[in-house]
This record gives structure tokens, sequence and C-alpha cells, in this order.
């Protein structure tokens, strides 16, 4: 599996993904899975990916080739006049990848599934951010759901839904994210270390940090075992049960 | 889906289940997964269940069945001269069950599956705590594992991995466990109130405590919202992300 948000702030977009590969648990590797397309000034384009890999990385190579070799097929990513538009066409990818791969499988059309998660912004309009299926259509979140999830979803997200605010600083929502994945991370296998962050500044139109973290890096192993020592306070400090 | 939960303490066996059953989200109702068969004295046999409701309400009502008409099939789960006993006849009823209702049915076979937890003691020999599988086969847990959890249960390992000791108390075990609950509840519809909590002290013999915890009962309200701020206190006071 995979683990990947992408969470929208009133500052701007912040994205966490793991990069952990596995066909069963004697199978595992190391694949970035987090793609960024930047045009400083312009625009900025992310997309992280959950499920096969072999689609998903077909995905993010036609998307890639496209914006290359311009000539030979538009629009691309970087040509699309809008996030919508670049969302149509990764799930207009999408869906031309699995459809290519399904019918000669031996197995359900569900191995060579994949979703995205689709985040940027394209001067003269706001930030948006994309959940987009392995059908190619796709959704776009709101104030209601200000974050996406994709890949192994669950264990990360009660964290999410209680300390989301809008008005965090992106100090504060790398923190959230870092929680939610720790919290992943040690209950999941199929989710695993160096994590890829990045977080996109509204209106600066460039991407604002990128950074890969490792079992080393000093903040996540404060955020890790600090995490361990506040839930178990935080549990501490709830009144025990009476008969 | 359900979410039910047996962890075996130094001081005992605690359980805690929901009672929501689901066709789809529009059509929800409430069934007890928790049963109790007792001899004080002599034994106790806790009984929690996940999984296909039909096939669940056949194995239990098969178990108790026996239990009543004690000749016309033994051993019963209050004859079984172990605990182990006790989870081949559970095993192997789940699997009669199953078996009926498979090669009739037009869907796949996993439509009819279930899980079990399985807890106790019988005079004379420790307090075990088992998981059974749709196959009838089972596993105990050990020290290292020392809970199972059937159902839904991703959302709410996190805390429970964290936060188990074997030396609490079973007021701080409860606590535990509503923590462990409410963090599912709030993020999957498939798992709803009321609760059905149990606990068993070693060597007892009889059972400690039974209740039905409800949205209005007042300790789990208190841990519900307690949680939600120690929880957002936790997460403040961890060191934000320096770039």
């Amino acid at each position: 599996m995979t683990y990947c948000v992408g969470m929208k702030i009133d500052r701007g977009l912040v994205f966490m993904s793991d990069t952990r590969t596995n066909a069963g648990v004697d199978n595992i590797s190391t694949f970035r899975k987090m793609r960024i397309w930047e045009q400083p000034g312009e625009r900025v384009v992310v997309l992280m990916s959950a499920g096969n890999l072999a689609t998903t990385q077909a995905v993010v190579s036609l998307l890639d080739e496209r914006t290359k070799a311009a000539a030979e097929r538009a629009p691309t990513l970087l040509e699309a006049p809008s996030m919508f538009q670049i969302a149509r066409i990764v799930g207009d990818t999408v869906k031309e990848v699995i459809s290519q791969s399904a019918p000669a499988g031996q197995t359900a059309d569900a191995a060579f599934n994949a979703s995205f998660i689709l985040g940027g912004q394209v001067k003269g309009s706001e930030p948006r951010l994309f959940m987009i299926y392995p059908e190619g259509n796709f959704v776009e979140c709101s104030d209601d759901t200000p974050f996406f999830q994709i890949g192994e979803t669950k264990y990360g997200k009660p964290i999410i839904v209680r300390a989301y605010d809008p008005k965090m600083s992106f100090a504060e929502t790398v923190k959230l994210l870092m929680v939610s994945f720790d919290s992943t991370l040690k209950s999941n296998l199929s989710v695993g270390l160096p994590l890829d962050l990045a977080f996109y500044e509204k209106d600066s139109l460039k991407i604002g940090l990128k950074r890969r973290i490792g079992a080393d890096d000093p903040y996540y192993r404060s955020v890790s075992e600090g995490w361990s020592d506040a839930l178990k306070a935080a549990f501490q400090s709830l009144p025990d049960f009476v008969e």
C-alpha cells in the first residue's frame, strides 16, 4: 500500500507521501510517489499516487513526456489553462493506462487500479486540490473536507479529523501530517519511511519547500517519540471509568 | 462493519463491542454482538462476532441451543474441559454454518464470512483469549500481542498500540477501549453506538461487569469530549516543524 495526504489550508497546500511499495511483505521497495511540475511565476502542479506501481509510473511518465514534447500532443500539464483542465488531463491519462492494461491481464481490473491526489495553482486562479479515481473522474476538496488521503488511510485519519484547522501555519500542518503518518507507520508495514514533503504557499507560484524525511530526520524523531509520550499523557489526563 | 476488541491484562479480560450492522449505508440496524455464557464458580465464556450477521447469529444460536439440550449433542460450551476445547467447538460451528450457506448462495463465499473473539476461563486453568477465523481455525493471544480486534480495526489501533500496559486496572482498560472506539466512531459510519462492555476478573469465575453504553452515557461523553481536547493539547505540545 501507500499513504499520501494532500491538505488545503488558508495559506496554501501541503503534500506528504510515503515511499514504500510492495508486492507482498517479502517484496518491498522504495519509490517516490510525489511528482512536482513547476514553472516558477506561472504554475505549480503536484501529483501523488497510490495503487498499482506500473499504472502510476506509466501515468506519470506519459504526463511527463507530453510536457517535454509539447508539439506531439497538446494540451500538456504545463499548458492547460486551469487546474480543472489539468485534473481532466490526468484523469484521461489514468483511464487510458488502465484500459490498456486491463484486458490483457489474467486478473481482475482492480489489480491495475490507481488513485491520485492533484494539487497546485495556475496563475490567475486559486490553489485547488483534487482526488482522481481510477475511472478518470475526480472530486475537488471543499471547506467541509479540506484534505484528501489515498492508500492506507484509516490509521491516520482520527488525528486529522480532530486537529485540522484551516488557520494552521505550514509548520503546524507539517506537524499534523507527521503525526498522522507516524500513527500509520507504527501500525502498518505497507507504509514506510522515507517520507516526501512539499508545501506550496498560495499565490507564490513556486514550490515553497520540498524535502525527503528519513528515519534519522531529527524533527521526525522528535515528533514520533514526543507523540508517544504526549498521547500517553493525554490518555492519563482522562478520567478513569467508574462502575 | 463492526468493531470489537478483546484485551487481556494481568487482572483479567475486558471486552467491548459496538452494535451497528449494515447492508449499505441506507440499511443500518442495532444488534448485540457480545454473547456471554456463565456458570458462576465454574466458567465464564464471552464471544464477540464480526461479519455476516446471518452467519454470526446462526453460530451463536447453534452454540446456545446445544448448551440447553446437552443430551442432544456434546460437548457443549458449558461442558468442554478447557477454553481451547471451547474454541474448537466455536471454530467447528463457524465452519459448519459457512459451509452450509456458501454453496447455495449466488455470491462469493466471502459474503458469508465471520470472525470471532472468544475469551473466558474454565475452573482450574488460566483465562484465555482467542481469535477465530471463518475457516474455523484460531489463534491465541500472547504477551506480545495481548489483544484482538475484529471488524473496522484500523482507526482504533494506534492508541491501543501505544497506550496498552498489562498492569492497567479495569478502569484504565475501559478508558483505553473507549478512546479506541471513539476514534473509530468519529471516522466510520459503519461502527455505531451503543457499545457493550464486559469485564472478567481473573479467577473470579463470574462476569465482573456487563454494561451497555449509549450516547447519553456520562462517562462515554466525558471521554469523547475530553479526548478531543486532550488530543489537541497533546498535538500542541509537540514542536512545530522548522525548515
